[in-house]
């Protein structure tokens, strides 16, 4: 790794990535008892495909649209009677989910060490702004970037260019942080240095690239950005 | 459906509209006990999911490829020890897929009364040939047609376009059949009309557009298709 500039900026994706999204998981298996976790995994499932075909066919709406959208249908799917209550309860987790445990300490020795840092996600920016007020981050990031302001979703270049454009940085002064698999594979595409939160221990994807380090969480992050002597 | 034109063409989608990936499921089954079903749906996912992200990065490579690459990630996710032998024989089942039971006789039915057909796929040329070689539909087609013409998959315009083009028809002059919720959705906001062979009974995707008509199989599409007195 020697032989790359030092990364002067880092993005963040925010779901899964700095945002535990197991709370949606737990109050779908209070209003549904043992459909929790099949609701949850569904619920995602649609919500990345119906991003990436709305991305494609350029039919952009907004995350919180195809959130709920995604929600319908995986509750339709698994013969779950989700009333209007229980649809807002669930979407209401995705403003105020809680950060990962290393989340805020990881920031914050970044920020210390001169890193410019930045949210990069397909949260809308209220979602992305309820999130960050309600954990206490408002401070740290340099950009919140939504990909609302480009109308499409990753991974579309011009969602990953938001980040170089705000930082006004090449893709590879920049390092992406992302859990998701295809989104650190679609960010290497892209031209960043990646690093891979792969806190299950996931095979990588088969995308003909590899994430150029990873962590089981963001703790391995700062020993992999500072400098080498 | 009276106030519509009569549809002078139609174009069906191949991989469980027109053959039935089952065999797939059996062998894998066979190969390894138990896990032919966690295997065959991983795949499939992982299979559509790579086609998106490739398209939206603009980073194509054929279906084939796409196919092979699903495959090794969902055996390394699920554990399973994938030789080449097994991985060569699983890949094979792609080009000896079964059509489902209905199908000869529709397609014949609708050759009859006139109709232009064609499959709109996002399977390689080879591995379309091949299928329709197999199955004995080679001379009911007016064209076969691959997005690898235009390096793109599904739900890319570009993709649709291709039968518009072919057919020298507006799409609304044409019926789009597929048995994939998402790719009925998008044949929609092409502009096509739509036909979803619903053979499973899942609800409708949540995307803000209905199929116009829809069938446990094809069996219900000639009385669709044919012109009201």
């Amino acid at each position: 790794m020697n032989e790359h500039l030092p990364a002067r900026a880092v993005a963040f994706d925010a779901y899964g990535t700095l945002f535990d999204v197991h709370s949606v998981r737990q109050l779908a298996d209070t209003l549904f008892p043992g459909q929790g976790s099949a609701l949850s995994q569904l619920w995602r499932t649609k919500q990345l495909e119906y991003t990436w075909l709305r991305a494609l066919s350029d039919r952009y709406v907004d995350f919180w649209r195809v959130t709920e959208d995604a929600l319908r249908y995986a509750a339709n799917r698994l013969g779950l009677a989700l009333d209007d209550a229980d649809r807002t309860r669930l979407m209401d987790q995705y403003l105020r989910l809680l950060t990962f445990p290393e989340v805020g300490d990881v920031l914050r020795q970044l920020k210390g060490s001169g890193h410019g840092l930045a949210i990069l996600s397909n949260g809308s920016p209220e979602m992305l702004e309820a999130l960050c007020r309600h954990a206490g981050l408002d401070d740290l990031f340099d950009h919140v970037l939504s990909v609302d302001a480009v109308k499409t979703y990753k991974t579309d270049c011009r969602a990953y260019r938001l980040a170089t454009h705000a930082f006004n940085l090449s893709p590879r002064e920049m390092v992406f942080v992302s859990s998701n698999g295809w989104d650190v594979a679609a960010g290497a595409w892209f031209g960043f240095r990646t690093f891979w939160v792969n806190r299950t221990g996931l095979p990588h994807d088969e995308l003909g690239v590899a994430p150029e380090a990873e962590g089981a969480s963001l703790a391995e992050l700062p020993a992999f950005l500072a400098p080498r002597h």
